[in-house]
Parts: structure tokens; sequence; C-alpha cells
């Protein structure tokens, strides 16, 4: 399905690549939780900051995401998108097939363990609609390891509109910092900083 | 006044650096506008995010901002605060002698242009306690001009707790995108970014 399929003609030092992470939130609460997106260049400068919110376990953040993305001044200089797992804000499901749809962008999503899907079965069949959520989990399609720095701790990707070679090309050459995509890292860093409860405002 | 002044010993490649701006507000609302800490490490890494809220041209910068850096997880590793010049949300001036005071942490303001006096007295001669916020403009002292790197536009510096010479380094040795110091541009990036009023909320 070569159609489905961005090719990256080659992973340049310089690709702008954009992190997208949740904040802190409470647990099952009916509320929203602070995602934000990060444009990173290179995996070693900071070019950019978007951010949206996602119904706490509800639905919609395939769509909010996309909309955040193609709303952002930086949409056609970006390459790639790397998600911090598919699960946002508890169990709001990210359909990274649907996402690259939207977006036309290759997505990947970044996890530092393997997922356990048998917990999350468990954890998403008492929420509504579980087949829905099932579906996008499924979706996601095949978990692959990445060594990302040398002997460093693996990481786990699923992938939607890119080759399984070109995405561990992307995530090896943004993993400037640690074994994690500085663009992730730094999205992490960025939505919790600014998500804490403790905060001083 | 030796024990008004901060030495650093050596400015390391790896040092810790607070850069603070504002986000984007509504000039002169009875409102509050957001303030972000960023702490890079040397110029290339990004450690942490803090933030605040300070009143729109209103007084108490130099208090929020010094309790932001002292409630941080972070402070005890912050080898220097940088500021986005010392006018926050419009003019509520931070008075960079009783910041250092205060978090006992260098404190170097940055500028882009050199500050044109007397329009800032003119702005902020129909604003209440119009004596408290000048005392605190003089209080930043003596401008400085810093060529940050070789040939490219040279910024404005005032300072305290530090000498010019520490100051002078400190500033130049995190200017490593561009000729504004990393933790100052990527502060703006991420306050104006998460500010900006059409944000996909």
């Amino acid at each position: 399905m070569h159609e489905n399929i961005v090719r990256i003609r080659c992973v340049k030092p310089e690709i702008r690549v954009l992190g997208v992470d949740d904040g802190v939130f409470v647990p099952h609460a009916k509320s929203f939780a602070v995602v934000v997106g990060v444009v990173y260049r290179g995996g070693y400068w900071l070019d950019g900051v978007m951010r949206t919110e996602v119904e706490i376990d509800g639905f919609g953040a395939t769509e909010k995401i996309a909309s955040m993305i193609s709303a952002s001044t930086q949409y056609h200089q970006l390459r790639a998108v790397m998600l911090s797992g598919v699960t946002f804000a508890g169990f709001n499901v990210v359909d990274i097939k649907k996402l690259f749809e939207r977006v036309r962008l290759p997505v990947i999503a970044v996890m530092r363990e393997k997922p356990r899907f048998n917990d999350i079965k468990k954890a998403i069949q008492n929420l509504p609609e579980y087949s829905k959520r099932w579906e996008a989990m499924e979706n996601a399609g095949e978990i692959i390891e990445v060594h990302t720095r040398g002997t460093e701790q693996a990481v786990y990707i699923q992938i939607a509109g890119i080759s399984e070679k070109d995405a561990k090309k992307v995530v090896k050459s943004t993993s400037t910092r640690s074994n994690i995509p500085e663009p992730l890292r730094v999205a992490h860093i960025i939505a919790s900083g600014l998500t804490q409860p403790k905060e001083n405002v």
C-alpha cells in the first residue's frame, strides 16, 4: 500500500519533527487534560510550541491533535509526528492511522515500555464504547523495538504512514539527549511542568 | 561590594540557567499574564519548565518570579537567572537587585534593543505609583552592550549580583542558536506558543 506511506527521502539532520504529550490531570475526572506539541529541528533546537485540550477518558484525541497540527503555522515544515504512546488523558485513544490520513504526515507512537495489552483491555472495559477504543488501539499495529542509542534501553514504536526503516531512522536521529526522541522528552517536561498542581499561579 | 556578587568560578559548558519571559496578554486589561521559566543546561538541553502569573501593569513581578524560582525542584542546580528585559506583563517592573537578594542567584536582564527610557518614562507616568516603578527601572543599573555571537547583532544587558565579565561569559556561552541566549529564546517560544489567543483549546 505504497500510497499510504510518506517516503522520507533522506532523514536530514535538521528534519522538523513534532513531539506530542499530555500534562498532569486528575484521573477519571469529568474534565480535560492539556496536550502540548513541541517542534524540534533535528533533535537539537526547539522551534515551536502548540497546545490543545483532550477529554479525560473521552473521545476525540485524534481529531483534536489533528486540528492542532493543521492549524499550526509550522505545519508545512513538519516531516513527522511523534506521540507519547497512543493513549492521551487516560484512555482517550489516538487512532494513528486516522491521524496520518488527516494530517498526511507519518505518525510514530513511542513508548518506554512494551504496552501490556491485557492491562489496557481490562482498564478500558469499564469505559463507555469499549470496542471503539479497542479498535483504535488495534489500528496502531505491530509493536517494533528500536535501540535508539547503542546499549541504552530500547524503546517501542507503532507507526502509520511510514516504513519501519524510515521510522527507525527518524527515532534514532532525534534521540540526541537520551534514549527518548528529544521532541517527546521536551514535550513531557513542558506539558507536565506547566500543569503541576503545585504551580505558583 | 563583593558580598553582593556571586562569583561564577568557571562558566562551564553545562551551566544551568533559567530564562524567564511572559506570554501574550491583552494590554491594560485588569488581568494576569502568564510568565514561563525555562531551565537550560549549557544552552543546549531543556531540563525544566515552571510558570507563574503576573498582574498586567501591576506590581509584584519581582516577588512572583522569586517565589516561582525558589519553589522549583531545580532551584539548587541553577547558577543564573536571565530575564527578557525588566518589564513583564506591560509595566510590572522587576527590580533585579531585589530579585538577586531574594534568590541569591545572579540576575541578567537581556534586551534585543537598547531600552528607550524616555518612552518608558512617558508610558509609566500614566500608571499608579509612578515613582515606585521608576525606582525599579533605575535599580537595573547601567546598560551593557554584548556581542554574543561574532558579527551578529549585539544585545543589551543589565545585571545584579554578578560581575560584568562573568555576565558576558554566561550570555555568550548560552547563545547557542542565535544572538539571544537559548533559555530566553525558548522561554519566548513556549510562553507565546501556549498563550496564543487562537489556540485550539
